[in-house]
């Protein structure tokens, strides 16, 4: 899968995106990631990205040309949004929380998609009319953030996760939260006795039917004294 | 606001941290930002954090003694979870699917303590034991990630935004999405016309009443169109 992260705050990336499963999976060629630097797109001689709001107002708007020839650098048609369904186009997110919640479902389906381009807000967004080029809109939560950087990071890891090879445990996806409707179980590890708290004894039994049904009850009772309302999906 | 980051990747906060607002923050000494490696508290030679989980099952778990350490090593005292209402003692957040799920009236909440202590989990997470010494459980969202990094940025970018002087102008922040519980209404900027798009005519009136009321009724008609759930509350 290729993504491309269309950004005024380039730098934000550095870390994020080279640690930990999402930099083995770039070094191993199954994800490829560019970040784009929006701010070199600007026609202005001070490199100026944005502008006062039309009708007044405090903060900054992202002016539509340089995004615009951001996305065209990076391969987005005239009529990208025409072509709805067909996984090969480009995909073009915008984040922004007025979009469509992110969850597990959402995550699934985008992974279907072989290009992916992420533009990042940032101030008081983007100029509306760019939404003409933008296939989806998506927030990551009911909160606002300075802009659409770690939200498009948020997605690029749990997009990535989905993606054959990325996590070396396919099944370590399938128990995940989420997946299959419920919160996970708790896990243990050694040692069996840390300061005063024990491990559950069951999970020391051997007994494999007892463990599987032991955590099965855990993920049901937490789901259903946390997240009642995932229960009723 | 003093923020301590524990986590097995530091090296991901680099540049998110730096950069745009919560960067100009920690500049300014609003925000003081520290991350601190929890495999430096490893005891073990090959400096391990994690193992295999009791029980079985695929997927590593972080070591109880490690992450302990380095709370300890944060000023979080063995009675931590006891003192619940001081907005003085540091406040541990576990980040982590089965948590609470973060929205705008947490974050409000959030920005009142002035010691945060994240705690990142990897893998299949930390050794449930832990728990004990943990004040809140912090979803992001419904969905899942490869750790508690990126949502530690999520919460940190969030929460900072509400301290005084972190952003510019005040008023920015009361007209965000949520807030209000809507969604905020569309921003246009320079030029006039973009393409063959133009700019909403109300907003080159001058008419300050107009303009307001018309941005009132975008923001409430997005809101019934997109998310008519914020509206129910």
């Amino acid at each position: 899968m290729k993504i491309d992260i269309l950004t005024i705050f380039p730098q934000m990336f550095n870390g994020p995106l080279s640690e930990s499963l999402i930099g083995k999976a770039a070094n191993k060629g199954i994800l490829e990631i560019n970040v784009t630097d929006i701010r070199s797109f600007s026609k202005d001689k001070h490199k100026k990205v944005d502008d006062k709001p039309f009708g007044g107002g405090v903060g900054m708007v992202l002016k539509p040309e340089p995004v615009y020839d951001a996305l065209k650098s990076v391969g987005v048609k005239k009529k990208n949004k025409e072509y709805k369904n067909s996984f090969a186009k480009p995909l073009v997110i915008y984040m922004s929380p007025q979009g469509k919640t992110l969850n597990s479902d959402l995550v699934k389906n985008l992974a279907k998609y072989k290009h992916i381009v992420f533009l990042c807000g940032h101030y008081e967004g983007v100029d509306e009319r760019i939404m003409n080029f933008v296939d989806e809109e998506i927030s990551v939560g009911d909160y606002v953030l300075t802009g659409g950087e770690i939200p498009a990071m948020i997605v690029t890891d749990a997009v990535a996760r989905m993606i054959p090879g990325v996590v070396k445990e396919e099944d370590s996806v399938k128990n995940d939260s989420f997946y299959n409707g419920l919160l996970d179980y708790p896990h243990y590890t050694r040692p069996a006795v840390f300061k005063k708290f024990k491990v559950p004894e069951v999970l020391l039994s051997g007994d494999h039917k007892k463990i599987e049904n032991w955590r099965k009850n855990e993920a049901l009772k937490r789901t259903l004294q946390r997240r009642p309302d995932l229960i009723k999906k």
